[in-house]
Order: structure tokens, then C-alpha cells, then sequence
């Protein structure tokens, strides 16, 4: 097991009818920025829910966070934070939302241009605006964790940031609020889930027998929910799904051990350059990422085979096979496909791809730094 | 699920040679109380490797802690923090070194008798000191929890407490520290997580599939590496263990499900009556339990059968016999004998036992709060 840290003081509070307790959880002299997304939260009432619970504290509010939050719009909040001496930020909405709720929050107090701490990773954030959330899409996990992605749409350009200044205070998870939720991104936030674990733990074995342990706990409950999510979603599965996929990325399954997340950087440079929604690119590049680097995840692979799918017959390149289509076949389960050429993307695309990937620094990429440009490119030509 | 609410503020910071950071994770003008036990921590060097890494602050020392600290030896820690007006605690030791500088640090600052802490279980604690520790011994979890346990010896109670106030502010874990712990210590450490695991996992289902997932990997964990603890303790089994026993107790794997804890209480009493170690007395009460209370328990008693033991023939009487058996056959295979007769305590100690759970409270004990002082007895007479 490698050396790590591991701190997450965000406070969970989680189950029906919470977004009332916002009442005790910000505090009663905050003047308060209300973000959120498209425009569900206020058809679907948790808007209403949120600014009632909220009381007679000063409020402004800021909409149209995009899916993919732009820089270009998240510098208009900032902007009105200034302006109004607001002190508090309260995310409404999905990973979008409170992703660019972290970089604001950051922003507002950064000297120097925002776009530094994107250039940067977040590594020059040195203080942010405290900040809650409400949870209505679970995905992502960035109701517990201190990282974000924000898209530059000037020069197409998505990246992550991360700073320990950026975890939300608490984060409200009612699964009631998926209720509303088309069966498009549920499915997203399944696949979301599911590949932001196999990140952290499909990589080569370290002895960390706990974190692959609650890595195959959090695979096994998304295969088992995953069908239920789209066909018979109940208020255990909902909650299941929401609580699982805030565990996939709070830092814990995958403190002490080796991290991927190559295929999320090429899965951006997707969706930066042809808006296919973030996790349909992490089902195109997973199996394909697993299949051309499979021989430096050998034994991670052997043991997702016969823990995750309990594939036990056959020769190692068998099981193997066995576990890439299995995963794969999940994925389409879901109604997500799993082909570049399914979103309209031929091998011309590749050099494009590959030249942002360059643009944006990704030239090391993987757990042992070894997805070089050209095993990117190996990756996308399996995807098609 | 049941809802919940999960924070834990604690830093972790894990790893070989990480006594050093103490300089950058106390404040550097704090007047500094290191508690610790009975010697091991001066003898190992632990303690002059913590004294140097304070530097040039402030520093008093408190040691003679002993194992289930007493009330009477940490009042005077409490004298001692107010004479000379000091304003930080570290705890360097294991879970009773732990657990007592919580009870200290807001015992402090507690307006009345401090006793009133334990008689109400921490629910009067409003306020503490901050507190950090060094762990030294990987057992109760008490390094990343908001819980201790306090025995007082002039009325030979065992009490438990817990207050949001006293998460340890970090926690710096260094699996080296292990070296020189005696076999039977190390025993105990994996016996005392695996019954935190059970208390918090073997109740009755209500669909907390990841909470479920993850006490099997805990329990599957300590399966794998408890004959390695005893005999061949390398690096990673070191780090596993000191790893395993932080999550067993920080909160996680018991929230939104049902909680049982009435092994712990009957045992808390032969700790105080005969001083038996705290994970002997554990190991003696749960089998006996698990058997009494089979009913009950039933359907997890064979989820557990099959995903922790594998137990998947025979009729459901005998897979529960058989995890029941498996369970007893751990504990002894770590060198724990199971029977109260082991420990010279026959079935004439029944009625003072009975006695005192009932003195303290602890009449309806359990997950479904039917562990009456009947239930209990019967539970003393099946472990005899």
C-alpha cells in the first residue's frame, strides 16, 4: 500500500425531506448565492423547496449552469459575487453544477485570471467561499469531494482542478430528488459511477486489500442496480445509487493505491470537441483503454474478472476478454453505446483528439505514466 | 436505507516516517499535553520521535494511561491542562490513550462534574479542546471516530460516550509503529475491529447494499491477514490491519443501517468486573449472542455465511451453525479463547454481571432493542 492522506470533512446529510435542515446547516447571517443548472430545479419544485428552507437570509440566484459548466459562464456569478458582497454559495443541481460552484468559489477570491487555476489544477487556490450543496443527479461524486472540470468554450478546452479549499461544507442527498430524473442520466450517473471506481482500481496490485475490496463492493452494486436504475427504480435502488456514487469519488477507494484516470482525460477531449455527454465518452474509451493496456492491468483485471463477474473459467486472455465484454455489455445495458463510430466519429477525428490531448499537457497519462500520445491514439482506434 | 447523516472531519495521514509531519499539524504556538500509557512509548522511542518533531512548543506530559482508562487517572490530566493553561492535546498510544484524551479534552471545558460526560453518554459535551494523535496500536478505531469509553473504578463502570466535538483533528498512522507490539495485543486489534465490523453489519437487512459490501471486504480483510498477524506480520499486513481498523469504526460502514453494539455492552461489564481484555471479552459474548439471538438475526446471518465464509451448503440451521462455528474458530485461531470459563468465570458471576448492565442502563440493548437483562443472561450462559 502506497503512503496517502486522507481528509473529507464534507458532512453528509441524507434522506427524505432534508432540504429543510438548510435552515441549521447555512448559516443565519449568510448572504447567499443560490447556483443552479437548466432550469429542472425550478420546474421540478426543489428550487422553491430550497429558497423556503432558506428562510429570510439575503439571496440572489444564478442559473443556466451548463452541463459541461463553461469559465465564460461561471465568471458572470463571479462577477455578481463581487458585486454583491455575497459570502455563501449554495449549488443546486448535479455534478455540473457544484463543479462550477467549486470554481467559483474559488475564483472570487483568486488574484491574478481564473483560468490560472485550470492551467494550474487548482494547485495555486489558496482560499475559496464556503459553500453547501443539494444534490438532485447522482453521478459524479462531487457533493463529497474537492475536485471540479470546467470547459473553456473559446478554445475547447476541459479541465480538472482540485484544491483542499474546495470541499462543499455538507452536502444534502434526498434520492426523492432523482424521481424527476429522465432515464438518459441515470444511466449516465450508473456509467459515471462505475468508471470513476475502475479508475482507482484497475491498475496493478499494491496490497491494498481494503480499498480493492470497497472498489468491488461499489462495482458489484452498480451491476446490480444498474437494470432496476431504468426499469423499476424504488426508493431503495434511489438510494442506493446515490450514496454509491458519492462513495465512488470521495477519496477513499482510492487513497494508498494507484490512480488511471486516462480514460476520463480522453473521454473530455469527447466532449470538448463534440458535446457527447460526459459519461457516454468514459463507456466509448473504458473497454477499449482496458483492452490495448492490458497487459500492464494483467493481474487487476484477472481479479476484476472473477470478483466483479465471477469469471473463473478459461485462460487468463479468456477471462480477460470475458471481463472487457462484460463491461462493455454493461454499458449498453444501460442504453449508452459503447462506439465512437455509434456518436458519428470516424478515425479522422483521431489527429484532432489527439493534438488537444497534447495542447492540454496529457501526453503522460495513466498510473504508470505510460499512455504516451500514441497509446492515446491506439485507445481511440479501438473505440471506433 | 435508513437516513443518515455522515461527517468525519479527521485527517488521516498514513504511512512510514510520518511523525515528522506533527510539525506542520500543530499549531506552532500551541501549548501542547502528550498523553500517553504505560511505558511502551517511551521504551519504543516513539515518544522522544513525537517530542522532537514539536520542536521548540510548549510541551507537558502525561503518561500512565492505562488500558480502559480510568476517570480517576484522567482527572488529573484534566487538573493538570487547567494549572497551566494549556490548550492542545496529542495522544500517543492506542485506543485507551485515544479514547481517554477525548474524554479530556472535554472534560476541560465542561461546566459541572465531568462524570456527567459519561452518565448521559457525551450528549451535555458542547465544547473540547483539539486534539490530534499518533496511533501506535491498531484496534478500536478510536483514531478517526467522535467515541471513547471510560471506566470509572470506584464503581467499576464502563461507559461509553461520543460528542461531534471530539473527532481527533488528525491522525497520523504509521504502520511501523506495529513492530513492537506484543502477539497478543495485535490479536486483540484484529478481534476488536472484526466484532466493530459485526455490531454494525449483522442486524437485518434494509438494503444498504454498499454499507453491506464494504463490512464484507472489512470482514474479509481481517480473515485474510489475522493468521499473518500473529505469524508473519510483513509490511502490507502491517499496513492492512492499522488501515482495516480505522474504517471499521469511523462511521461509514454503520451509516443508514441498523446497529446492534450489545457485545460490546455485555462485554464493557466483564471488562470492569475481571479485567479481562476488552477484545477477549468480545470474542467470548458475540458467538453466544449471534447463537441466542439466531431468529432474529437470521437473514443476515446467512448473507454473512455465504460472502464471508463462503458457506453455501447445507440447510439455513446449518449455514448459520457453521458461520456461528467459523466465527468462535477466528478468534481461537488468533490465540482468544471463546468461553467464560477460559477466564475462570462460572455461572455464580451471572447475577452481579446481569446486575450491572442493569445499573448502567443496559436494558434494551440490540438493534431491535430487545436485548432485555434476560436476553443478556441468556447470552452470559451460552458463553459460559
Amino acid at each position: 500500500m502506497f503512503d496517502f492522506e486522507f481528509h473529507n470533512p464534507t458532512k453528509i446529510v441524507f434522506g427524505r425531506q432534508t432540504v429543510a435542515r438548510l435552515d441549521t446547516l447555512v448559516p443565519a447571517n449568510a448572504r447567499v448565492l443560490v447556483l443552479y443548472g437548466g432550469g429542472s430545479a425550478q420546474k421540478n419544485g426543489t428550487l422553491d423547496e430550497v429558497l423556503g428552507a432558506l428562510g429570510s437570509r439575503e439571496i440572489q440566484q444564478f442559473g443556466g449552469i451548463e452541463a459541461n459548466p463553461t469559465y465564460e459562464t461561471l465568471m458572470r456569478a463571479v462577477e455578481l459575487i463581487r458585486e454583491q458582497k455575497l459570502d455563501f454559495l449554495l449549488a443546486v443541481g448535479g455534478g455540473s453544477v457544484i463543479d462550477g460552484t467549486k470554481f467559483v468559489a474559488a475564483a472570487v477570491a483568486y488574484q491574478g485570471e481564473p483560468w490560472e487555476i485550470l492551467e494550474t489544477y487548482g494547485a495555486k487556490v489558496t482560499q475559496a467561499l464556503p459553500f453547501g450543496s443539494v444534490l438532485t443527479l447522482p453521478a459524479t461524486g462531487s457533493e463529497m469531494n474537492n475536485g471540479g472540470v470546467v470547459t473553456r468554450k473559446s478554445t475547447q478546452s476541459k479541465l480538472p482542478f482540485r484544491s483542499p479549499h474546495v470541499f462543499p461544507q455538507f452536502s444534502i442527498l434526498d434520492p426523492d430528488k432523482t424521481l424527476t430524473l429522465p432515464p438518459r442520466q441515470l444511466a449516465n450517473g450508473v456509467a459515471d459511477a462505475f468508471t470513476h471506481v475502475v479508475e482507482q482500481y484497475l491498475t496493478y496490485p499494491v496490497e491494498g486489500r481494503v480499498q480493492d475490496r470497497f472498489a468491488e463492493g461499489l462495482l458489484q452494486t452498480l451491476v446490480e442496480i444498474g437494470p432496476k436504475v431504468l426499469n423499476d427504480p424504488d426508493d431503495d435502488v434511489r438510494a442506493n445509487l446515490m450514496w454509491v456514487a458519492t462513495l465512488a469519488l470521495n477519496g477513499l477507494v482510492g487513497a494508498g493505491v494507484p490512480q488511471d484516470w486516462s480514460t476520463h482525460m480522453i473521454g473530455h477531449e469527447l466532449t470538448a470537441g463534440y458535446g457527447i455527454d460526459h459519461a457516454r465518452t468514459l463507456a466509448v474509451v473504458l473497454p477499449a483503454n482496458l483492452q490495448i493496456r492490458r497487459e500492464s492491468k494483467r493481474r487487476k483485471l484477472l481479479q476484476y474478472a472473477e470478483r466483479v463477474w465471477h469469471i473463473t473459467d478459461g485462460s487468463e486472455e479468456q477471462r480477460i476478454d470475458a471481463a472487457i465484454e462484460r463491461t462493455r455489455s454493461f454499458f449498453e445495458s444501460l442504453d449508452i453505446r459503447t462506439r465512437l463510430h455509434d456518436y458519428d466519429i470516424g478515425a479522422d477525428a483521431i489527429d484532432a483528439l489527439i493534438a488537444q490531448l497534447e495542447a492540454h499537457g496529457m501526453t503522460r497519462l495513466g498510473e504508470g505514466k505510460d499512455v504516451t500520445p500514441d497509446v492515446s491514439r491506439r485507445i481511440l482506434e479501438a473505440s471506433l
